[in-house]
């Protein structure tokens, strides 16, 4: 009796001490003993010694001990499949190796024969959907999903990819370029715009196993939001839910946008870290939970991350919905901050190549910042997303704080929006003295300024202004100090080419 | 017996597993069931349900379980509370809404009825001071408390502001210049410095409430460290004490200082990030505890953060005083190493308008590095702040090590200096020539040069120096590698733009 | 009965709980009493009241629990010595103050008579090797141990440092350089890469203890990877195992190898920070343990830190070895991506003075990118080498994952050298011209922006591309971008002073 008494408290204690361990962790196992597929306990068979770091990373995610039956059977707002129902073979065992890699293999140019094994190596958002239908259709949508076709599709930004990352030469006192290689463009742009990968047969690799066939990936591996997969769909949802752990917890921590959103151009990570609301998550971030769902506002978290009011679905702590969640990520944007060259309304379609300005290009703006308009969101639409962010904002500001907060955003985008303009007057003023050829507008000094200018000043402002504080990106740091810099420079140089010009007549 | 037994012991467990969790968070609640006022309770009553956050922010902090009476009889070394009494209704209920927002109602411009109480919006560093005397006085004597007037209210300054963020125009091959827009100001500088907040009677809001009359504020929110508060005060004690938290583990932490001391004017937070302390800081600050008091050396921490140097009470293991807690941020410096332009000796008053230097500038050198001696602090001012800093230093430190660290930093202010003084001849000597106008000192290409010269790189140095270690910041990263670059362009310039000038004759 | 049995109960919880506490600070102590010998605790009798930091630090060590006799006989892949056995007198006392400052007394002219004791200062590397021979040789071979020599005793770089560091003076419109003062070097490329620490005798210091007798350390404190300490050996353990704790934790966290390894020129720990290894230790490391001995993919960390790939011990879970430890920093790379001014084969031999390319300088690789292979690793080595390192990516990912991978740093390499030559033949043609001097290579405009051209921009997309990420800095942030921008800047310097010398003419 004693004895049992004395291990019930062991028991007790031990419950404890774990709860304590697992508040911090990413996964809450509901079920002692979860049902792995044969198949999958192959996979793991070989994995667990080849490859042991993916199958650990598993082994700890909540898809390793999650039944598809039980998750769909969740209260709605506790729910983390947006599916109705899954196939019935998916129900009843744990989402393991095989259950993702051999889904929809008919559709998979990347399907190959593995160890008796038909599997394919690039799970797709098309996989994905089949437990997370909502959430892959809204990520359909988005200009990260089209980020691909959005960067080299449109002939103006191609230009601006190819000067900047062709090898350069200089010969007989001339500078001549080159097209950039695939594997550069991967490495740069495309690291986050995505990859092509296409499966081009079969191919043999020495490993530790032996010698293997595999299929042969192009521009392979990339985890870029807008990649386009073997199977024909767009997107990598591991380049927010890395890898095997599928986290939440690491989607909505700062780090993951920041890969991707930073400086110099989208300084939206760096002003976010410098930000009030940044302090407040590096200093109290420890004691604050990053899984639950949904996310509670005051008792999961105390200061927003990026997903809090950008993606995630928010409650009161009484259980009332401030914001619905959302992969869609301009779902709560009423303005694009990132100027193209001028700040502008957010864009209709996911596809930004459709878009034709009175110029005739397929820029939101023209250069004197006249608007797109019939593609880009109207004043309606405008603010039904503005009251989305502002009821996000609201769950700790007062309306007039926040009111406050975003009158301040609208006036910088009208000036830095003005300040890029005076950069394009320059701009066009040497065009038109004939100083610097405008048929490639990125490849002369006074042509890179300009770009400098707004791409990573006006944008860095305006990021800066978005995000209640950092001010140092707004004054010193790439803010209005660098604008004046390169105003002055930008006007120096048209004073000297103008001068050079003379000169030689 | 038995059960009784078993519950006392599952008791104990459950305390010490929540005292590891409580380790890590920034309160202790000292009672069990802590007294909220009437008033409070009403403020919460609605408040929980349209701001949340708040609220939650609030619950979790020491105020809302803090009892002012139990606060002041704590022992010397423990107190957090400064005050010798406080005002009765005060003593007895924890410190909530309305006993914040109700205080000195007489000054508060910004008080308004709201929902049956009459209560203000900001809560200034003079309510602070109902429990937190000291703090707000040596507060109040900072060159922090006076930051908007030490920069808005000397010309020199001034002129610097509003040439970097007026708007510029291009019209028929000149630049142009605009004064700057409050907004921008407020999202720049004064977003650090502070802003000037007045109420300006009522307005009507929409709120999730519905709409409410509230007080129509001047450049709202804001949290800069010298705002002007409309109960005439100076200061945000929120600025580093965020939000309803009040947290003494935040304002401890580097974050909170590193959102306006930082690269590229004031890279306290970058060097520190990449010194040995900082390190250290990143690599073990989970296992500290940051909201004791005293803050105990070698117990609570085992590298030290800015407050560790600058501000907090540190005491030894044994409970010996290390350093008194100050919130005079000068107190234990002797050196002002941001150089404006030279470095020199911290000036002997918080509002340093005030200054004259030998020139009839309020600038506390020359052009040429005379001190403006008679504003600054004397030798004998200069070796008590040294001894103060020291003393924390060799509580880790030998006396010979912290003496050869401080030697290093003494020849580091002689040669960015020194540096800083060939930047100026260069400028100077343009002046002379007439190739640039020093009629505005911040508007053309080598003036803006000879700035970045000392606000950036001249202070980079210093910073590095100072702080044991960041290397990179001295050597490649703003430090003596831009000042060459920057030292040859400017001499370029000179060569170029007086070129011009005689091509012009 | 029923109390033991209570007790027995509450030290059990008390354990555990202990345990949640232990498992994320860096050390189990194995002891209960471990024996401090009396010298040491001379030591702390003194230090315990006046440098209180340290003693505490070290407390909290695994040296001040761990017996060296009992370190010697565990299991080889959990040994954290690896000496075969100790001197006896240090075997059975904890490793405290004592055993460490009075090794090998005779070797160190820091030695000195301290409070009835005679110890050294400067615990050196050689002193270390008295429990860890194999990691003092291991470290004693390797570029960092002799990083003074490296940088100071090749007169290319000898010259670089000069330049840089040395004060500027601007007189009858020209500008000249001073020699760089010790303290500078001290505070710029030898707070890095190390100072000579020599003792001058002694010299009398005042302190809280009163007068005291110690050493003269000439350019003391200085934990740079190539220190030369008084007993003559080379190194400072202390760099990466700081300073009292001796943590392994520390040294395995990227922020200690971040203090040297970063941004602009050997930017690895900014790069790391923005890849998604970087991504997920921010997210995840509270979850992870950086103390276990061997370290365990998948177990103890989810995503490699710096150490994972270039030093630690890492087996699988199973205990097979994935990657032996070394504390040879090269010993799994293959290439050194830090351009001198190419990429180029890692050299055979830590010090790199020796190195003579085909033009007879001590460089790795001429102007025109012909390697001085003779001094550099062969293709057995590389591939060697290479294998190690994709013995630790295969342990996460596929064999044709890695090898994707590395194909594109290949790629990366041969492109950025491509630039690198490109910018050195401008530079030659600005010579040629006679527009710049050759004789210091560093001290004009063209010189200068070539150093950057290869230093910072080649440098930062070498290490954007081996890290698996961070486009951000292959693109724009010090990347390709930049390289466009420095090629027109190089073009138009030269045009620019070549049109000056006509004009002159």
């Amino acid at each position: 009796m004693k004895l049992r008494a004395f291990l019930a408290v062991c028991s007790i204690a031990a419950v404890l001490a774990l709860a304590g361990f697992a508040g911090s962790a990413d996964q809450k196992p509901s079920q002692a003993l979860a049902k792995i597929s044969p198949e999958t306990e192959s996979c793991i068979g070989c994995h667990e010694q080849f490859t042991p770091g993916i199958v650990a990373d598993w082994r700890k995610s909540r898809h390793a001990v999650t039944l598809p039956a039980d998750a769909l059977r969740k209260p709605a707002l506790q729910r983390r499949v947006s599916a109705q129902s899954v196939p019935p073979q998916l129900g009843g065992v744990v989402v393991g190796c095989y259950e993702c890699h051999s889904l929809n293999l008919a559709r998979h140019k990347d399907a190959f024969d593995h160890n008796g094994f038909r599997i394919q190596v690039v799970v797709s958002p098309n996989d994905c959907s089949t437990c997370h239908p909502v959430e892959a259709t809204q990520y359909g949508d988005t200009k990260k999903a089209h980020a691909i076709k959005n960067l080299m599709d449109n002939p103006v930004y191609h230009t601006l990819v190819s000067t900047i990352t062709g090898i350069k030469k200089f010969e007989k006192g001339k500078i001549s370029s080159q097209a950039p290689s695939d594997k550069t463009l991967h490495e740069t742009c495309l690291g986050c715009h995505g990859t092509l990968v296409e499966a081009k047969g079969l191919r043999k690799v020495n490993t530790a196993m032996g010698e293997l066939e595999v299929p042969k990936l192009t521009n392979w591996p990339n985890q870029g939001v807008g990649r386009m997969n073997p199977d024909g769909s767009i997107g990598a949802c591991s380049a927010c839910h890395p890898r095997h752990s599928f986290s939440i917890e690491i989607a909505r921590k700062p780090h993951t946008c920041g890969q991707c959103h930073l400086e110099p151009d989208v300084p939206a990570y760096n002003v976010y870290k410098e930000s009030k609301h940044g302090n407040i998550y590096e200093s109290k971030k420890h004691t604050w939970n990053f899984s639950s769902v949904p996310w509670v506002v005051g008792k999961d978290f105390s200061a927003p991350t990026c997903a809090t009011c950008h993606n995630s679905l928010v409650t009161s702590p009484s259980g009332e919905v401030i914001a619905e969640r959302t992969h869609n990520f301009s779902d709560r944007l009423w303005v694009r901050i990132f100027g193209l060259p001028y700040a502008h309304p957010q864009p209709k379609s996911g596809n930004t190549t459709i878009i034709r300005n009175a110029d005739g290009l397929p820029l939101p703006t023209t250069f004197t910042n006249i608007p797109a308009s019939s593609y880009l969101i109207d004043k309606a639409e405008q603010d039904k997303r503005f009251a989305k962010m502002k009821g996000v904002c609201t769950s700790c500001h007062t309306t007039a704080w926040t009111m406050g907060h975003f009158a301040k955003l609208d006036n910088t985008i009208q000036e830095t929006n003005a300040m890029t303009l005076t950069a394009t007057q320059i701009l066009v003023e040497a065009w038109k003295r004939g100083v610097e050829d405008k048929k490639n507008p990125f490849d002369e000094t006074i042509e890179q300024l300009w770009l400098r200018h707004w791409l990573f000043y006006g944008n860095s402002i305006r990021y800066a202004s978005a995000m209640s504080g950092a001010p140092d990106y707004a004054a010193f740091k790439n803010g209005w100090w660098e604008l004046l810099l390169n105003t002055t420079a930008m006007k120096d140089t048209l004073d000297y080419k103008t001068m050079l010009k003379k000169g030689r007549k």
